[in-house]
Parts: C-alpha cells; sequence; structure tokens
C-alpha cells in the first residue's frame, strides 16, 4: 500500500490533534480520585491509531465542520471505544493482558480499577457531547447524543458484545456473523463518521444515506481485515495478542470464508464506500484516503 | 414511623408508574441480542425501592413537571442505579450474591453478561435522555444530559466507589468518608432530585440553590442511614446481604461514630434538609415527606 505523502501528514496532525483533546478532556492525574484518573488517562492516551476519530474529522471535512467540535465528538467516540477494549479485556471476557502494545488496564491496576474506568469513560463521553458546542441547534446536539447512545448500547456496541460471546464455539453463518459485526464494531464506526458529520452544515437525506452507506460498509470493512490480521499477524505488528481468535474458538470471517475470500469481501466493501462517495467531490478525499487506508492497512 | 396513608398511596401510586416506564423503555425479551435484553430486565425491573424516581417525581411536583417527562427522567436515574448495583455485585468488586432479595446479575446470568448489562444500562439512561421531549428548550434538555453525566463519571458516582475500593482496611476521618458517600450515592440522588426539577418551570437561583441544599442533605443521609441498616439489619428484611460492611473492613459512619451517633447525624441532615425547603408551601410536600421516609426508613 503507497500512502500519499500528503494524506500521512493529514493523519499524523488529526493524530496530533485528538491526542490533545483527549489529554485536555481527561481530568488530571492529581485530581482525586487519582488512582482512578490515572487509570483512565492509561487506558486512552498515547496508544491506538485513532481510526473512529480520523473518520469523523474526515466526514466533518464533507460537511463544513468547525476542527474544535470535530475534535470533541470525535474524543466522545473513542472514550466510549476506549472504554469498550478495557472491558473486553477483563478476565471475565476474552481475559487479555496485551493492549496496544502495553500491558491491559486490569493487568497495570487492577481488576475493580478497571472496571470503574470502562464505566467512567462511558460517562465522560456524554459529557462532552453535552457540555460542549458541538452545533449550531441545541436540537441537533441532542440527537447526536442519541445517535452515540444507540450506537454504544445493547442494539449497538455492547449488543455486539452479547452476539460475540453466545457464539463462542459455534459455526455461525454469514448473515449472522455480518449482524454481529455489523453491531460490535460497525457500528461505533458509523457513529463516529455521522458525529462528525453533524458537526457541519446539515446534508440532505439523499447525501446523508450516501455517507450511511459509506459508513456501514467501512465498519463491517474494518472488521473483516481485523479478522485476517489476527489471523495472519504477529502480536509484535498488532501491538495486542495475534491469533486470539481461533484460540478462542470465535467465529470470524477467516474462520467462515477464508483468508482469500475474506480480502476480497473487503475489498468489495472498499470500492462499495468509494461509490456511496461519488458526487461528493474534493469534500469527501479523506474519507475516500481512509477507505483505503483501512482496508489496505497491514496492522 | 408513621407514614401519612396519603403519602404511602402516593409512593404506590408512583412505584407503579416508573415501574411502567421502565418495562417500556428497556428492550423486550424477545429482542436480540435475547439474553442480554432479558438480563437487563432481570436487573432492573420487579425490584427495588425506587426511592431516586420518586425523589424525582416529589421534586417534578415542586417545579410543576410534566409527569410524563419526570417519568422518563427517573427511568433515567434508575438506570444509572441499577447499572452501578450490577457491577458492584461482581465478584471483582463486592462478590456479592443477594441483591433486593434475589440472586444477583451474575449469579442468575453470568459474569460476562452482567459487566454488559451494566454497560448498556448507562448507554441506555443516555439514550432516554435524548430520545424524548423532557424540558421546553432544547439546551436545557442537554444541561440535563451533563448533569447525569457527570452525576456518574469520575468525579460523581464512579468515582465514589474509586475512593471506596481505595478505603477498604482504612480508618477514614469524617470528612474524607463524607467526600466519598457524596460521590457514591449522593451524586446520584442529587441528579434524581435536580432532573425531576428541571423537567418543569425554571426556578430562579435561590431557589435552585436551595433545592441542591435539601438534595445534598438528602444523599448524604440516605448513605448514613443505610450504613445503620447494614450493621443493624437483617438480610431478610434489606433484601440484599447484611453486615457486609463491617466482614469487608470498609469504613463506614457506624465504624467511624458508632450507631447512635450516626442516627443523630441522619437526623440532624433531615432536619437541614426541611429547613431549605422552607417558603415553598405545598409544593414541596412529597419532598419533605420523603425527608422523613429516607431518614427513618427501617429496610
Amino acid at each position: 500500500m503507497t500512502v500519499p505523502a500528503d494524506f500521512q501528514s493529514w493523519v499524523h496532525s488529526r493524530q496530533t490533534r485528538i491526542e490533545s483533546v483527549l489529554e485536555t478532556v481527561l481530568a488530571a492525574p492529581d485530581i482525586a480520585p487519582q488512582r482512578l484518573h490515572q487509570a483512565m488517562r492509561y487506558a486512552v492516551l498515547g496508544a491506538g491509531k485513532r481510526v473512529r476519530p480520523l473518520l469523523a474529522f474526515a466526514a466533518g471535512e464533507l460537511s463544513g465542520a468547525d476542527e474544535e467540535r470535530v475534535g470533541i465528538a470525535a474524543a466522545a467516540v473513542e472514550c466510549i471505544h476506549a472504554y469498550s477494549l478495557v472491558h473486553d479485556d477483563l478476565p471475565c471476557m476474552d481475559d487479555d493482558v496485551l493492549r496496544r502494545g502495553r500491558p491491559t488496564c486490569h493487568v497495570e491496576y487492577d481488576e475493580p480499577t478497571a472496571l470503574l474506568v470502562g464505566d467512567a469513560l462511558q460517562s465522560l463521553a456524554f459529557q462532552l457531547l453535552s457540555e460542549y458546542r458541538l452545533a449550531n441547534e441545541p436540537a441537533r446536539q441532542l440527537e447526536m447524543v442519541k445517535l452515540l447512545a444507540v450506537a454504544a448500547g445493547s442494539r449497538g456496541m455492547a449488543g455486539g458484545q452479547a452476539i460475540d460471546l453466545e457464539s463462542v464455539g459455534k459455526a455461525l453463518s454469514m448473515p449472522e456473523l455480518e449482524f454481529m459485526h455489523i453491531h460490535k464494531t460497525g457500528a461505533l464506526i458509523r457513529a463516529a463518521i455521522l458525529l462528525g458529520l453533524r458537526c457541519g452544515d446539515e446534508l440532505d437525506n439523499r447525501a446523508l444515506g450516501r455517507i450511511d452507506s459509506y459508513a456501514k460498509c467501512i465498519g463491517l470493512a474494518f472488521q473483516v481485515v481485523d479478522d485476517v490480521l489476527d489471523a495472519q499477524g504477529s502480536t509484535a505488528t498488532l501491538g495486542k495478542t495475534a491469533g486470539k481468535d481461533a484460540e478462542q474458538n470465535k467465529p470470524t470471517y477467516v474462520s467462515t470464508m477464508g483468508v482469500a475470500e475474506s480480502r476480497a469481501f473487503a475489498e468489495d466493501l472498499r470500492l462499495q464506500a468509494l461509490a456511496a462517495l461519488e458526487g461528493f467531490g474534493d469534500r469527501a478525499l479523506r474519507l475516500r484516503q481512509l477507505a483505503d487506508f483501512i482496508v489496505l492497512r497491514k496492522f
């Protein structure tokens, strides 16, 4: 994969920005309760590809959104994502010790602290979406709160996790696997894109529908590629335990359709995502580049 | 304690109403993922004194709020409360098997499901506060979202839990104990009252300040009485494991100041709470009666 130099520097600048926003919105490590605040910072800061924030920024560019606003919305999504990783890694879930190249939160701190870190990060996400002015109309901003709440909840990400739990050791059909991943990963990725978009000018329903198609394709493609990387990557490259899906006997795209077909499916989703962006011109440049980046990435 | 007959029927009618709201807003047990939705209903429905919803309804009466609106706001607070109980009871926290007279969520279902139940209930709370129209101005409703997010987060309830964890086996000073409980229990009780209030007419700052004083006194009094009941009550009466604080070597009001002084402290807080309501007339009747109920209760 050849990443255009200009895209690389865009990614870098947005990663720097989201890091700085997260650094600011997380409570300082010396504020009581200190250990909890330190653990929250550990779970969120200084690691992660920040794919969801990048998508939010790219969508914000399409709708002409103020970058400060998108930064806060992106931070809210990243708090939800970070909380889900902390809870996923707990002994009663995936029981993992390595995340983003470092000990997982409950290993570095302890289990009860990690539980509270996740809980408090979720609250923080909704605090961010309500504390700052992110949309011109407060009513529109309330819709943003609802969008994230639904994406995170029992009919979104948490629901996807529950389906994941139930499916261990089972062979899923393709539609079942897709249903699981649309919830588990897709919902939050879609929320990142739609929240970034909603920080800017309102789009008509047709345009919104196209971005939503892009978002759904990318959300699913991200997971398909994740499955391929989990099966083929090394722990060192991934920064998390590789081969975990097979070891835990979890149905994945790779276990269901094999590596070659999974790659082809991801490529198909990438092309669908790009097709949905036709007609948006330069405003959709970063969304296009991110579609390439997400599907063609090696880590 | 003699409860006025009229108050008893008010409590009963509001408990019936909040039960019906919760029943409606929780996803039906046959909606996928079924097991998660069933466990969420198990954790929330058909049990609990509904103290926080009662306080929300009482505060809503003071500000002339629409009862439908207060019902949703109260349900949001109760979802946060229910999630906190489910997570508190997990093996890595208090490791408790009995709650509200029934097996705890992770005993009835399993640990990972209980973790997700708590996570999804928190999301649901914020969905409720953003999905329905609860205030005349959307901007005011956004403030309600923020109020609950802060009350639930690292500088509210979750923060109180973290301080609780750190204090096991320690003797706390009175100010430290108060700091812990203001966060752990007080923050959400205060949020219940202020959210109920904000569903109605706007009050001036002086009136708001007085209700806030009431809320803070009642939040603390509730915990002091809880500590006394934990030390003196029976498991059968409480519907949860009695004597847990002492067994887990947790500092409480009873361990710090003894039973008699704790009772006197609670009574003092009740009188302060009632004093804060002076001048509100009949509109504050239910808040007054709830102050009596909370401090003089036997379970």
